[in-house]
């Protein structure tokens, strides 16, 4: 199910310590139509602004994207030379518009990136381009991962089928608004570009922001979505909401991968948060609990502390009665009408030795909102991989 | 400096499972003028609701404070009749107007505390009330507290001197705006309930509302100041303002005590933010480096990581210009216009072995904005203690 008309290649240019692969150049043969959606943080990263500069001069045009892992070519007096010293040297190897080349970097902020650690290995890669490529793009893409994350599906249309993958990276620092996050979708699917934002803007906020594993967010984060036609199926309307389900749910794959992978991560926590007066307003009581230290270690001790989980969303900033509120976990009442419910402490940890716990809590307010978000349990293993990152 | 007119005792009374003190009366000899500052989390324990009425129903008049620790008397069916009962019997007890009793809890929330361990053990605390106890009822406060939190200190006045004295307790959850954290002042100074509750507030927001340890905010937190007047030095203008000054020294001592001793705390970061449009953004700057898991990650492993640091002050939701950012640490320009100083990475960690290191972010916007903000390291302590707190 890789979509047609792309074509991968990684490889290892030296810029990070250990000798995995930490650069990925993945290339449409004909120009893909492009959207991109970026970290709010105020200190970004030279990709992400040259990026957004590139998507806005071609109109939404992409022939290639180009990706490193090991520094995040952020907050260094060369970042923008090297951005743009990497862009030139693609176009030129694939003889193409400057401005139809995307790029993307995740690593370290602050430390020079070598531009010619980049430049030698580009003309190998053009070379090695493979439409095989994709999962060693996944795996090149990795910082603290510990696996590579791709997902893929086809979506059936009147005139024939359509194809979308998507690479994702995450691990520490993941936050709502696209933190420390990368993701890349491909599809053969033929899209305006005005349609493919809008599409991927809806994608993304249902899935990238909505998850959580520290509450910092980065100055890389990234997210295309690149669509190149080369099933030469146009999506009508209908068909462009089909397509939208279709990337709606490998997002979600991914963006629960990644809080699943999440630093020193063992177990994920899905929730649920109903009844309240807006969805926005449901989304910030679920970032509230998803965010708290509390909750995220109760859940890597199995304890079903409704207490926290009561009280991070007492200090969300949103108005609610807790004498209204219920709590499930796990299929479990725990919490009811504000206090503790009748349940056996015994039987809801122990489903909280599972995988993924899924925690609903329901407002009771007069409204319909609702919202999901994901995050993941808080162990000694995020301690030792982010006292030592540099090291 | 124990200021005059002031009693205190303490017991165990069997809400904690370890028998140590968890109950504390303290006790004014004459009605004093009481403040109070409580938590803004929409879930609010039973006594942090009803000292509020009290406050209110006296005008700001208290005799007596009674404090457990071992249970937040929070998020259960039977937490107010608990309050009632409890402020009833020592009214009863001391011969002294029901209004002026005020209540405070620390503990675990959403269990029912048994309101008889404290009815039984009040009889006892009225017949050992001593002026030598306030040692007693700081420790007495404690949950994950390692040590005991006390303060007290002297105001010279043209009519004789004032005596000022302070305990409170905090360890986890420790946030801006008052979470899980409990001071109280005494005073024998004589201050009118309306100036005592603006002098409190300062204190406050300068201390206590400036401090993080995780950024969970509580549903008990609570400050309360009495100022009973035994001295019998009515300050002047000037000398409250003598008198605020010394409140703000032991409230920022007693606050930078609580981070110290966060849990699995090890080390304490003092934030410097300046050179925002106002104080506000400079708060809101530092609250979001004070709040960072991989700053305080960082901390922990003594790692000068300035990307972390302008990463996380990017996220805080204030416009600024990266390009003109600098960074001190312990002295040491790390960071220069946003990227990365000339400095000794080695020089720099081993200042970060120090008990405090001092961080000072120069924003050079426009204005004279500054803030001053506290936090500590994220250890694996900090997940040993929460994620087995209850078992």
């Amino acid at each position: 199910m890789i979509p047609r008309g792309f074509r991968f290649a990684s490889t290892y240019s030296g810029i990070r310590k250990h000798p995995d692969d930490d650069l990925t150049l993945i290339v449409s043969d004909v120009p893909a139509s492009a959207a991109g959606v970026f970290t709010q943080n105020q200190v970004c990263a030279a990709p992400v602004a040259i990026s957004r500069e590139q998507l806005n001069k071609s109109g939404g045009i992409c022939r290639a994207v180009v990706v490193n892992a090991g520094n995040a070519n952020c907050a260094t007096a060369t970042m923008d030379k090297v951005a743009r010293e990497t862009i030139r040297s693609v176009a030129k190897l694939l003889e193409v518009p400057l401005d139809q080349i995307l790029l993307a970097s995740t690593g370290v902020i602050g430390e020079p990136l070598d531009e010619k650690l980049i430049l030698n290995a580009l003309p190998g890669l053009v070379t090695e381009l493979t439409s095989e490529g994709l999962a060693a793009s996944a795996a090149s893409i990795m910082t603290t991962d510990t696996y590579p994350k791709l997902a893929s599906i086809e979506v059936e249309t009147s005139t024939g089928a359509v194809r979308l993958a998507g690479i994702a990276k995450g691990a520490g620092m993941i936050h709502p608004n696209m933190a420390t996050m990368l993701a890349f979708f491909f599809t053969d699917a033929e899209i305006p570009p005005g349609d493919l934002h809008r599409i991927l803007e809806l994608a993304v906020e249902a899935s990238f922001n909505r998850i959580s594993v520290d509450g910092d967010t980065s100055t890389n984060d990234t997210v295309f979505l690149l669509a190149n036609g080369a099933s030469k199926v146009r999506l009508n309307e209908v068909e462009q909401q089909s397509f939208q389900e279709a990337l709606d749910k490998i997002s979600e794959d991914l963006a629960v991968g990644i809080v699943g992978d999440g630093e020193g991560s063992q177990k994920i926590l899905k929730i649920e948060v109903e009844g309240t007066k807006t969805n926005k307003e449901a989304v910030q009581l679920a970032r509230a609990i998803a965010n708290s230290p509390l909750v995220k270690t109760a859940l890597a001790g199995a304890d079903p502390n409704w207490g926290r989980v009561l009280s991070s969303a007492g200090a969300a900033g949103i108005q609610f009665d807790p004498t209204k509120v219920d709590i499930h976990l796990n299929g479990h009442l725990i919490c009811c009408r504000g206090v503790r419910a009748d349940f056996s402490e015994e039987a809801v940890q122990l489903t909280m030795e599972l995988d993924e716990s899924v925690l609903i809590l329901h407002i009771h307010d007069s409204g319909k909102g609702r919202a999901r978000f994901w995050t993941c349990d808080l162990t000694k293993d995020y301690i030792d991989i982010n006292a030592e990152y540099r090291t």
